[in-house]
Formats: structure tokens, C-alpha cells, sequence
């Protein structure tokens, strides 16, 4: 659900969320892109151990606990 | 203080964490890498609207909440 990412980021990078949960195991790192003028929608994509890039929805509840859960480790 | 960054991440990408507070409006993006195999930290990396990268403390709370208003914003 993640476009292809050019080097400078010009515009959204993500299409849509994935909606379902992801254990925190699964999942590389987490990339928080702000909103700006590129992109009105803050952006939150997660690289899984397989290498696939999702987009998260950041105001969902479980996203934030995953977010904080990489923090507080 | 990042290291270059391979493809694949195989060992710890930070030297080092920047201390200082950095004003939201100059950070681009926001990478957090949980611990695992490859690196003992947590680490976060932002990078500033200029491309350059630096680690930051996963601890900090001035880190903590410039990543609460990412996501609340």
C-alpha cells in the first residue's frame, strides 16, 4: 500500500491503510513522516521482516501502543 | 551521527544521540528501529528538512513527545 519512494518525497507516499494488527515482532522499523506541504495526511509506514512496506493508520489506537512499545523497549 | 545506511540494516546505525531539542517544523521524518539481533537499541532517527540525518534518544522526553505530535497532528 506504499507508493515507490523517490529519494525526495514529493508527494503522499501512501494510498491507503492496512487495517488489521501487526505484531510488533514482525515489524523492521517504523518511518513517521509529518504532514506538510508534500502531503496534507501524516504518514506512518512500517517495513516488515519480509521486507513489505504497510501503511499504518496514525490515529489508531493499536499503532500508537506499537509506536510506544518501540520506544519504551 | 548516522552511520550510512545499508540496504539491509545488520548492525546498530547510531554512534551517538543528538541532545539538543529540535524544533518540529526542521524534522522531515521520523525512523524508529526497534532492538533485535542487529542492534541492541532502539533507535530513532530523524531526518531534518536540510537531509541530514541524526539519532536521537528513544528515552528523551522531548523525543517522546515530538513523536506524540507527529501523530496527533
Amino acid at each position: 500500500q506504499a507508493l515507490p519512494r523517490s529519494a525526495i518525497e514529493l508527494r503522499c507516499q501512501c494510498i491507503g491503510t492496512h487495517s488489521k494488527f501487526i505484531p510488533p515482532r514482525l515489524i523492521r522499523n517504523v518511518n513517521l513522516i509529518p504532514s506538510g506541504p508534500h502531503c496534507k495526511n501524516v504518514e506512518v509506514i512500517a517495513t516488515l521482516a519480509d521486507g513489505r512496506e504497510v501503511c499504518l493508520e496514525p490515529t489508531a489506537p493499536w499503532v500508537k501502543l506499537i509506536i510506544k512499545a518501540i520506544l519504551d523497549k
